[in-house]
């Protein structure tokens, strides 16, 4: 692996852009919203030429868990959104109906969302016995982006041991990024994407027209992202993509002939108190901060918005038949601090997966490389009119 | 008008219906939630030929107020579903999108539809003098069916004047069903349909595994019904269509042409405490009840339904960035009594305005019988296997 | 197990019901839709106590294939419909986003729908070997119900073999019905349930006000029944449920905590050159077939629909941009057919679940009944004003 | 009115702008695609202080047509797409379930809405008298947003007359924007807003991995703009809204209390020959367009989206069941090009109807200033890192 541009920790910001006008929290990840774990596993196995079923592989497995409880018996009030449903989500049904979330959000490759999905139901199997027998069933959340330019994904590397790993390791705290996890073997815009987080602070008036008390909020966004052609990436306004192309062995014979392939998943994490449909909203202004990167949602990326709320444990067993929960007001007041957070998280995390890669080779001598973060630098200071 | 088997007060259940499994309420209408007003006008004026402008009329309008103060400042949790979305409903974009209402709900004709709502705008900004100019906007909430066998429904009968009559006519107690205000004019099954109305009374355990103390709720339902062929009706599972048919001469060449005309508007009330969504998982339910009467959903009925909860108000002012709200939880103790009494108080109410409703006479000769009830009992009585 | 009640071969029509309008193809089967294949694998192993991953299991896989060629190369048209998406349904975005099935439809139990999705991936990877590398990646389609009452659930018993073994058994024909494949193991309204099929063939005029010559259509349901409580059964209208109930041992605890459990997965085939969103309100009429049976969409139901239609191949690799395509005229003078059409099959298709199915016991010794055939056709040649 | 910034006829890509990447169509109007015709009524009426019911007014109407002939008789192809459903858009329900545009789309002003749609009735039932009576009912498509900052909105000014107005000026060719129609009182981004629009020309390749011969395809897009917060103003990537600020007098106290007030419609029409399905995809790419320009898709912005194909008449009396029809195959070759299309033209018209548009002077004293072009045009040249 050609780590010569090796880019550990970059983050977007850290190349000067300063348009964003919400502070993000202290570690500028999801965890940043109290109770959020992210967890891992990369798998990065062999080289050279593809042989299906052995490598080589540049795949794994990200689960994003709302609390480190039990999920199923105290579920989170959730919401998703399809911005294309070009894609194997598992487990949007569900949410769409009951508007909870009952399992670890685990994200993976485009041929193992299956089994990741039968192995998040082996643990929480494994921690609710009762459930198919004395209780109802279980419903996986489960996202997927195609690595297959770099991974052997027909092989479908993957298995429960890592989706158990990977939620073993789940913690609280900074948050790895880059070709880690799900996004180990995933592009963006030509470039190797991966993992990105990011995070806003909010301080919101508790009364019209007094700014002191404010209610503090966190909203907060993991991506595995995998979407875009390279001359379209948008970098803080600039058309970074317009002056900054990958090598030309980079793109794959796939992209020639059908357009853009890829996809991306966007996990939003609040804090503040709303119900499904106020977090559909949320889930809704995922794709303004999708565009913002440059992408225009082509027709084969599948990009798919999961979005909770950690302020309220939903019993699977409630005590009571009427229960009293705290509700954010509707709307404008908090809507108005909201809603662009979730646009420039959505953005920043993209931006982050971007500058947290490193360069890639994986399948075939395939390469994907990490954007060259001195020469964006370069535009982002001088940036031609374009 | 031929009044030879006018058959007002007359409901389904005094025909000997018993298959229901849960107990109406007091009035065994949408005003058993409290809070809950209904108001008519009935426009009936003129016989012979179809004179575009000038009738014969016969239409109207009926409005459902979720409660009797200001809608606009104390909104209602809302829910709207389309089961067939071939209709011109109005409003219902904003109330998926916020889950209120913050108008009456109207019904009237196709036609109509739009100047009914201009008609609600009036009335609210009268109200509400601050609107469009210190807050925003508002949404008025507006349904119809077409009456247009019966009815001149080109002259657009159905004035401002005729909504502000309605509103005002609108009380609690006894509702009007039949030939009156919106289903003047409207035919269903090929008999005349119109108004109809139901509710159920429940009593829900709070805690599991002990049937008392229980928690009282009702639910209501108001149709303005409007389709079906005459060989479809079901009639507490009874097929009545099969062995009594209104005379020949009340088929239209419209429905020779080209299948079912006609519509449904359906509108839930409930007292219980549950938000959007769950109000939405209700309305769901409204097609059950529908199909229970022999519709099959026909490709030219806009089938709608609009339910709301007025267990809570959502202020347009809110005091405060949180609230305080009663809940109920999610989800199968208690839905397992609300699902079905939907499904019953839409089957009920359907049947209701066909009973209630008189034979009338419109536009150019055309004619809708009554249903014959004593034949219907007849047949209830010693059903023939269908 | 206890076959004294066996009734192999009975169908819902056997008992007399003459209610139908529409008549059904020669199979009366969704098979009786040309190249349409149906395919079960039945697994029932082991009686006595429940020991998870040991059995007693009862349970299985069925499929459905819209036709027997490459589906991933000849895509057909579709839509699905989610009535309440309580439930694990997978694919279902992707066929909402392209209008198109590209795998075969499978049917299993709710643990186990994952690993019946992974396996359809094996298969489909077998044939297309390029998937994920040099083309896009595949839409796994698999509905499933809950069957933990008679079945060891957890222990999820269906393997990839069982879904090969059912994707090489599928063949046109006529339909095994009742305890079969994915029915194996189902409940429907207290009683037995299973898999049941239905038809109706159509002759619709070819031009208006002429009713020669016609267009033969042919509109097919298959269903895995595992909804209801026993009191809600309609049969035909008549409420035998009121007076027909399974024996007391046969309610689980489960069902006296929280109200239903269940599901149906209605699957609607059509020759018709529907497009997908025609093909979508084919879908929603499924939702009357089902309420005509008793169901009130309880709360615990996933209720899915899968439609879709044989007229037309979409070509994974299309020679030429722009393809002439034949499509029904919108719309009534044939939906008004084929609207009913499917209202029609999927009630008979659920009876003939219950009909064909024979009285099945399970773990624990739990025990489902066949509903009692005789005593259902007297209580409709009886029926009871109800 | 201060006419001293007057900016007619300036279009964005004056500015320098050169990030496009799709050739406009000749006219760079939605007008491109032939066959669609645009027309305004302009009301500007009084000045100085709000008197409800005489002004000042600063509204008016703008309508699209799909095609100059009748369009009750010969629909076309379209999609609805909500984004944020805070709006009261007519007639969405019925082109979400029949897939077609009978009528011409108006826009105005939100508390007009209704009556315009009343207007558009007159209007169809002039030119089709059997509407309501031989044949069945007519979806008035109308679209608005909130002009009550310079406007007398309560006022209610547009009348049925300025509806048929604009529908006799109706016309192919050039496409008057900024203050005219439907734009003629709104804002944007604190400045004056109004009408835009825009076009891509299209050659899209025949044949797989054959250049030529290609098939010419046009995308147009026309924007009634009314959004955003100043300091979010993204223009070609540019974050002119941190440099650029309107004068401060031009703030409302509406926008302090309550956030973002506001709406967008926007119509997109082509001459690629899509289904239903196919242009909601196209819709979706909208909110990508959308927010490019900075909005963030606020609480209180309805943000819809209208999408046509002028390919197909869709006979309202079809001559026979089975039609047939030229389709685009699905997918990727086309959509390539034709969803960045859309993300262009929407970007572009938005900047368009802030660059046509001059400073007005409405109700009150309310001031809209016209964007400053020549500062806009320095920042482009000189961008500062943002």
């Amino acid at each position: 692996m050609d780590k010569s541009v090796f880019t550990a920790n970059r983050r977007a910001r850290d190349l000067g852009l300063t348009h964003w006008r919400l502070p993000p929290g202290p570690l500028n990840a999801i965890t940043d919203v109290a109770g959020v774990c992210v967890g891992h596993t990369t798998l990065i196995k062999g080289e050279g030429p593809l042989v299906r079923g052995r490598g080589p592989v540049r795949t794994g497995v990200t689960v994003v868990l709302p609390h480190a409880g039990n999920l199923f018996r105290e579920k989170v009030r959730a919401a998703v959104y399809t911005i294309n449903g070009f894609g194997k989500a598992c487990g949007f049904e569900e949410v769409r109906e009951l508007g909870v979330i009952e399992s670890p959000i685990a994200l993976t490759n485009t041929l193992n969302v299956w089994r990741v999905a039968d192995a998040l139901a082996d643990y929480t199997l494994h921690h609710n016995p009762e459930i198919g027998v004395s209780t109802s069933s279980f419903n996986a959340l489960v996202g997927e982006c195609n690595d297959g330019y770099l991974n052997d994904i027909q092989g479908r590397h993957v298995h429960a041991e890592h989706v158990w790993a990977a939620l073993e390791a789940a913690s609280a705290g900074p948050v790895a990024q880059g070709c880690v996890g799900a996004g180990t073997g995933t592009s963006c815009f030509g470039w190797k994407g991966g993992i990105g987080t990011s995070s806003r602070a909010l301080a919101i008036p508790q009364q019209p027209d007094a700014p002191a008390p404010t209610q503090a909020f966190t909203v907060g966004c993991l991506v595995q992202s995998n979407f875009g052609r390279p001359e379209e990436l948008l970098f803080g306004g600039v058309h970074v993509g317009r002056h900054l192309q990958p090598p030309p062995e980079s793109k794959s014979a796939l992209e020639n002939d059908s357009g853009e392939k890829g996809s991306i998943m966007m996990v939003l994490a609040t804090d503040a108190p709303l119900d499904a449909r106020q977090l559909q909203r949320l889930a809704v202004r995922a794709a303004a901060g999708l565009a913002r990167t440059g992408s225009h949602i082509g027709h084969g990326s599948g990009d798919f918005v999961i979005a909770f709320s950690t302020a309220q444990r939903v019993h699977h067993w409630p005590d009571s038949l009427l229960t009293t929960q705290t509700a954010l007001a509707d709307e404008p007041r908090a809507m108005q601090w909201l809603l662009p957070a979730v646009v420039e998280c959505v953005e920043e995390a993209v931006l982050n997966s971007l500058c947290a890669a490193h360069t890639m080779r994986g399948r075939t001598g395939h390469v994907r490389h990490a954007l060259p973060l001195d020469q964006v630098a370069q535009l982002l200071q001088n940036p031609i009119l374009s």
